[in-house]
Formats: structure tokens, sequence, C-alpha cells
């Protein structure tokens, strides 16, 4: 189509070709949340007349968005045939960097991971660190099966926030020299996807959202603790991301207990837990998770460890929920991932703190948050991109 | 028009009368918002045909919600009649009830204040707040000229948040047995006037987004710094008020230096500027205003008063500041009031405690924002009411 007729397409609404494609879209969308569906199904429920919906589920399959899945015999009346998206019709990346932990994510379109990988992050510099990235989503497309072009969209999640306008991330601490320019354009040319950037709470937040508990929660906080600490806070089922992309950024806390220079972040990460529990008097060679472990089997200094990293954690849901009143707050990430021993400090001090208290619970998806939230978010995208792709070609 | 017709009103849209109350609501706005205007210039600007302005203007006119406002003599061509909204068709009352002060405005409905009373707050039961709150505005009214069925809507601002299912108000420290159930139904039945409730520092973010430094601002906090500490938040021009309204309630921030049980809205308050210019060595009958007045004349102790009160900002700011992301923070309030002293220690302590600086700046209407924040929303509801009343008349 010439580039003129596409100017005159946007100017018409009526624009028959135009017409079509909402049609077809429409259809799709019915599909995707609705399930497999039969034309007379279709139909009714879309208000379309049958031979609409018939000619624009044509079009569907022949642009491979649509296939036939199965057929549908009633009581009485004759056999009808299922149709539901083709799932295969372009695949969405998701990409989780943290200091620890690279995971990578391909999903089908209809949101199936049918690859992942999850590498130890021991990238020494951030040039190593995106070279990681890409060799890491290249094994995971490569290993799928997938084709290298099949795959249309992808997000990287990452501490930190991104700047739009300079094309790098920044505060994001915990990975020395990721704040540098190009690292990111480097990464995009390589893999040759278009590849947008979110912050990690953010991410985990819309997953937890998408697949988790939040679902239906009016204004809900997700508080990231891992590595570093985060927030991300979806309000009517949209992230709140504040007048710079700043918002949740609770790891610069001003904190009661604050020793200066000492950021919240440290003193609620999982290298904190680690360091108090030295301090209490364990030994050895220490990780977070040993903590933890050694608190749910009684260990002394292990408890008051978690204990403390319990109130420093209410803090920051007082300070939340002075703010924002959500009517939910989601421990998760590294160190949420042992909630069960968190909640009951957590709660107890909120109780001394502040009348706010809103329900405090554990991340369903865990360390997945990220990446699933990075998933959800490319899928969005991917959707529309292959639709539009697929809808316009001849 | 008998109850049937209003029904088949509402399910037509194509209705001759609905129509043209359409026509006449765009013509009112526009005159509402662009200044008075001829009907040419009406014409031009809305693509409305003459006839139909003509028509249109007549029925506002004869309904007394448009009147003649003057002549426009061209250079060339017919001298045109002006019109304009007749700011006396109805009018709003604004209330500030705030330990200290409580005030009261009326204001037409161009939104300017025709009466207006600011008494001290000497009541010593809620009972009495009551009965002061009614006594004043309806003595305010009554000194204002307008008759009392003039008046057709009424907001008030308090400290607390209101609750629209139990109609009292929660947590309002500092107006002992205000949470009464029972105050705000005795006061809307004897001021006979329909009475909305909203929190205090909502209602001054709203006035400095309407009247003050804060329009066009995407994201901005009003901190309210007096007998208490509250804060409201304008997101994109509307208020953000959480999952249950109480998103602000930054009195219950916790924060460093705390001496449990004490809160941040105690540590900040006017009452607590007093106590620490105490602390420091003054002495006497001290108000928040003489410590502010004493530190302008370098009177050590109230100047030490005063740095510790914009450090205890600055944690609230970097509170905001990290967990929101404003673009702006506003400082009001009857402490507030004293800014252009509270400026530099609030930006030095911010400089130290957090990269996440947003601009800070004093409110530009002072003690007035709460009333003229009410007036504002007061106002909203009555030029609908007003409209719709007038307009259906026969």
């Amino acid at each position: 189509m010439p580039a003129s007729d596409a100017v005159v397409q946007q100017e018409q609404p009526w624009n028959r070709q135009r017409l079509r494609s909402t049609n077809e879209r429409l259809l799709l969308d019915r599909l995707r949340s609705g399930g497999a569906a039969s034309r007379a199904q279709l139909a009714r429920e879309t208000g379309l007349s049958k031979p609409t919906v018939s000619s624009a589920l044509a079009a569907l399959e022949t642009a491979g968005l649509v296939h036939e899945v199965g057929t549908l015999a009633p009581q009485r009346g004759r056999t009808a045939v299922l149709y539901a998206p083709d799932p295969a019709a372009g695949y969405a990346l998701g990409i989780d960097v943290g200091r620890s932990w690279l995971r990578v994510a391909v999903a089908d379109l209809d949101g199936t991971v049918v690859a992942r990988s999850d590498v130890r992050n021991r990238a020494r510099s951030s040039g190593a660190m995106a070279d990681l990235v890409v060799a890491t989503a290249r094994q995971v497309v490569t290993g799928s099966g997938v084709a290298a072009d099949g795959v249309v969209h992808a997000v990287v999640g990452t501490p930190g926030v991104y700047d739009e306008r300079q094309r790098r991330v920044r505060f994001a601490m915990h990975l020395p020299g990721w704040g540098r320019a190009g690292l990111f354009d480097r990464m995009r040319e390589e893999l040759g996807v278009p590849l947008e950037v979110h912050n990690d709470a953010n991410l985990a937040a819309l997953g937890e959202y998408t697949y988790g508990v939040g679902a239906g929660s009016r204004l809900f906080a997700y508080i990231l603790i891992g590595t570093g600490l985060g927030m991300g806070v979806v309000s009517e089922g949209r992230l709140f991301t504040g007048a710079h992309g700043l918002a949740g950024e609770i790891g610069f806390l001003p904190w009661p207990g604050q020793q200066k220079p000492e950021r919240l972040e440290d003193a609620v990460s999982g290298v904190a837990v680690v360091e108090a529990a030295r301090r209490f008097g364990m030994n050895g060679q220490l990780t977070a998770k040993a903590v933890f472990d050694a608190a749910r089997q009684g260990n002394d200094a292990a408890v008051k460890a978690v204990r403390l990293e319990g109130e420093r954690i209410a803090h920051t849901v007082a300070a939340a929920a002075a703010v924002l009143d959500p009517d939910l707050v989601v421990l998760g990430g590294g160190v949420g991932h042992s909630v069960d021993l968190l909640l009951r400090p957590v709660r107890d001090r909120l109780r001394s703190l502040t009348p706010l208290r809103p329900k405090v619970v554990p991340s369903r998806l865990g360390e997945d948050a990220v990446l699933l939230g990075a998933v959800a978010t490319a899928l969005g995208t991917a959707r529309n991109v292959v639709f539009e792709r697929r809808s316009a070609a001849p």
C-alpha cells in the first residue's frame, strides 16, 4: 500500500480497510480474553453479523493470527469450529537484570513461557554484564526453537530509573558502571529487537498485579527487597510513576535509627541481614538465605537479625501508608522470599508505629515477579506489533 | 414535567430539550472561561449557528444565568452586545475548620469572595464548634446580603479524613470530640445547604493548584504545617487520595529522632516549634509566630528552633520525594507562613538526606489555601446545581 493511502486511512474513520481491521482486532481481543469460540458465539457476543465474523476470521487465519483449535458438538444443532489466537504468531522477551541473578524468558503471545534461563550474574563490569544479557537472551531464544525474527519485543527490568532522553539508567547503586551511556543501545543493536527498559520494582508490581496477589487492588504497593530496595505502585490498574519516573525509590527514604550516611536501602537489603546476624553473633560464610534458614531453626542471632529486618521493613510500609494509603502491600524479592518469617515482626512493629496499617502479604510470584512483569509488559506491545504487521501484510 | 418524561429525556440523547440544554451549557462554559463575548464571537468560537446562539442566550438570560455587561463598538460594523455569566445566579460557601481559627467565605459564581469572616476558634467542645461553624456561616451569609437560599453548596475543610459511610471525621487528633457521629448532619440541617466535607490539606492543595503556585505542575505535594501536619497530592490536575482517602496523612510518618510515642505531626507542628524554642532557652508566653519573629531578629534560641523545624520538615519532603516523586513541594499553613525562614534549613537538610530533591516553594495563598480550596471545590458543584435548577425551570 502506498504511503499516501496509509495517511488517508488514518484520517477517514469510515475507511473500509480500517473498519475491517477494527473488527478483526475486536475478535482477536475477544478470543484472547474470553477463550476459544465459534463463529456463532463470536457473532452473538460482539454484535457483528455472521458474514462479517466469517470474513474477519478468515482474514485473521490467513494472516496467521488465529487458528482452529477444535470443534464444538452441541447436543442439538451443527458441529461448530472453535477458533483461538495462534500463540506462535510472535514472541516476547522478558529480562530481569539483578546484581546476583540474570533471568531471561521467552513467552508466546498467550503469555506461556516457552523457554527460560536463570544465570548467576558474575560479570565484573557493566560491559561484561551487557554481554551476558545478550548472550543469555540469544541462547534462550535459540533453545526455545523460536526463529530469531519471531521475537518482536523485549523488556528489561533493572534497578534504578531509566532516563529515556539520555538512554541510560540512573540510581542503580548496586550495579557499578551500569549507568554508563550506550549500554542499552548496544544490547538493542546486538539483539536486533526493540527493547524497553523499566525499573525492576515497577515491573514486579505489574507482574504481581497481572499474575499474582495484586489483582483487583485499588492501590497497591509492591516492595522489592533484595540486593537493593524498591517499590512499585499500581493505582487503579496503572503504574504510578511520579513526575520523573522516580516514584517508589524508597531506598532513599530517611529512616529512624539511620547512621549517616547509611541509606535505608543498605539497612534493609540482604547484605544488611547478614551484617546484623554477624553483629548478633553468627559466624561463617553467611548469606541472607542462610540467616533466614537459621532463624527458621531457632538460632538466636538469626532470629534477632530477622526481627530487626522486619522492623525496618515496617518503617517502609508505614511511610508508604502515610503518603499513599494503599489497600495492599506486597513484600517480594530475594529477601521478601522469606516473608513467612518477616510478616510477624513487620506487623508487630507496624502496630506500634502507626494507626494506618494496610494489609501486608507475601508476593505470590516470589523471585519471578520482575521477570514476569517484564514478560507481561513486553507482551502488551508484542501483541499490538504482531497484529499491525500481519494484518497490514498483503 | 411529569417524572416519566424526565426518564425519557435521559434515555434519548437526541431529545430537543436536552440538546438545547447542551448548547446553553456550552455557551455558559465558554463565557465563564473565556470572558464576556458577543453573539457573533460565540457563534464563531463554538461552531453553533447565530440563531442557535441567540435563542440559547435568550434562554440563559431569562433563567438569570447570563446578563448583558456592555457593548462592543468595533471600528467597522455594528455595535454588539456583550454577554457574561451572571455571578449572582448562585453562591458557594467555603469553610475552614482549624484548631485555632475558623474561616468562612461566600463567593459568587465567578469565584469572587463577597463576604468573609475569620474568627478565633475558642470552642471547648465539638458541639460548641459545630455551633460556631453554623453561627459564623449564617452571619457571613447575612452580612453579604445574599439571600439565604442563594447559597447552593458548601464545602468544609477539616483535619482528619471524612468517612462518607459513617458520616463522621476520623484522625482529627487536634480537635477533641470532632470525630463524633452526627456533627456534620447537624451542621447540614441547621445551615439548610448541601455540605461536603474534605481533608484540609487536600483542599489546600486544590486551592494552591487552582489559584496559587501549583498551576501546571504534573505532580505536586502541598504540605500543610500548622496545628497539625497534612499533605495533599495533586496528580495531573486531580486529587490523589489513595485507597481509602488517607493518602497524605503524613502526621503518621515514622521519623528519625522520634521519641516514642511522639508522632511526626507533634514534632513539626506550631506547638513543637514553641517547645523547641523553650528548650533552647526562650522564655515567656510564646507562640509559633513569636518564635519565628524572634528568629528573624537573630535570637539564638529561636534560630535554633526554626532550624530544627526545618530539618524535620525536610524529612517529610524527603519521604514524599522517595515515595511520590513530585516535581513541586509547596509548604503552607500557619507555620508554612514563615517559610522564608524555613526554606534554607529545609533545603540544606534535604541535600544531606537524599539525592531526590524536588523544588520546594512557599504557598502563595498562605493561610487562605484551605478556605480558597473549599470555595473552589464548592463552586464546581454550585455552578452545576445552579445551571440544572435554573435551566430546568419553566
